[in-house]
């Protein structure tokens, strides 16, 4: 099990008043990367609604602020997903900022994100084993 | 034609690291305005798609910063519609810091914002007289 | 320990393509709760920032989400604080839809938000209940 | 003068329940695109304001929607700049699809976004040629 990962710049969109990013705003970043590993494995969220009426919901976020980004700093988000179940999947996630050495890159935000996958009217439970592997 | 008023409080997701709101966040000051004086009308954006297939889009947005709002500051958004041809209306809208007197209320933000009545499938303009007066 | 409540509509920013709000957006709810819980106990978070160069930060959300709102809704966003140790929190907070009797009253989201407050220079713990009561 | 083009993927969090992209949001990736080229020419907005106190501000936005983003989709959001008297300047925008070949990028947004260039402390115009050629 290898980690994804992708690029994030911060932007002022992305800070607050305190000089810092918005603590809401990192859960975009997760999302992004999420979205980037589906496509990367070949799946459109929009295809997936539209033929087989199947999407992914956000069930439940656990995650730790250990240290911020500020603006202008270039992230890296990563993801790695844990089966669990049939209809469920744990998103092992963290943020870290880019920096030299991968020594040095200092890790920001660590996350833990419960996603089930349902029949988008009914919202029941599907089987995420077809889509994802 | 008199203008329709709401309050809004500026929270921390709305600043930026320069310490004043981000400066598209204030669209969002204004749509909310927009929402709640059909609102108060009577017309709920949910029904109209849902029972006449109906809703609005913007088409443009002129808007000039006067003066930038910061955290806490208790703000006034307006809007005024003035109709202008069969299916779409410009909304005068103005945003202003709330203060002692109406003399005081420091003028932030002044826009003029062009929407469109169409039917949501088709995107084709509709006679928007139906639905606002 | 009786919670503190405000009201939260949902407008067309907090939505997402799904046609519910945004996971992340929750989030900001909660944030306007704590500011508005500490407002009413007469703390200008700028003034103290200003005046004891003290702030709050989160360190952690747990946060669950049971139920979707959806755009129009009027939410109750709820918080309770627990104090745990001298420099930190914890922020029991829910969210709610707005319904006709309390027992109608869906639980859509429920979180716990672990705060600490620091000096805004030194980044180093302080004691909250200077502040905080 | 040419233009500066960055790429933008649209993500969950950049649309609404309507499908598309929020009207708003159009002006955080235009945001993007001149805090990008302002990188890309070795300018730091957080050293020009640490070290010369001066920073960039938005006076006012003229901005089209001519047809709408939706999720997943891969925008070119551009800028060229126009010099506009000593302290202010014009950024032309425009945000397109990426599709095949340049023929069929089809034009979302056009937009027209006059910055300011002024001292932190005292907001007093600055002479934005020192900064920017």
């Amino acid at each position: 099990m290898s980690a994804f990962r992708i690029p994030v710049r911060v932007y002022w969109e992305d800070t607050d008043a305190g000089g810092v990013v918005y603590y809401a705003n990192y859960l975009r970043f997760l999302e992004r990367c999420r979205s980037d590993w589906l496509r990367s494995k070949g799946i459109s969220q929009q295809t997936l609604a539209a033929t087989r009426g199947v999407q992914f919901m956000v069930l439940a976020v656990n995650i730790e602020y250990k240290a911020a980004a500020r603006l202008d700093d270039l992230l890296e988000v990563s993801c790695e997903v844990e089966p669990e179940g049939r209809t469920t999947a744990i998103f092992h996630q963290q943020i870290r900022r880019e920096a030299g050495s991968a020594e040095e890159r200092e890790l920001l935000v660590d996350a833990r994100v419960r996603v089930v996958c349902v029949d988008a009217k009914t919202l029941r439970p599907q089987r995420m084993g077809e889509y994802i592997q």
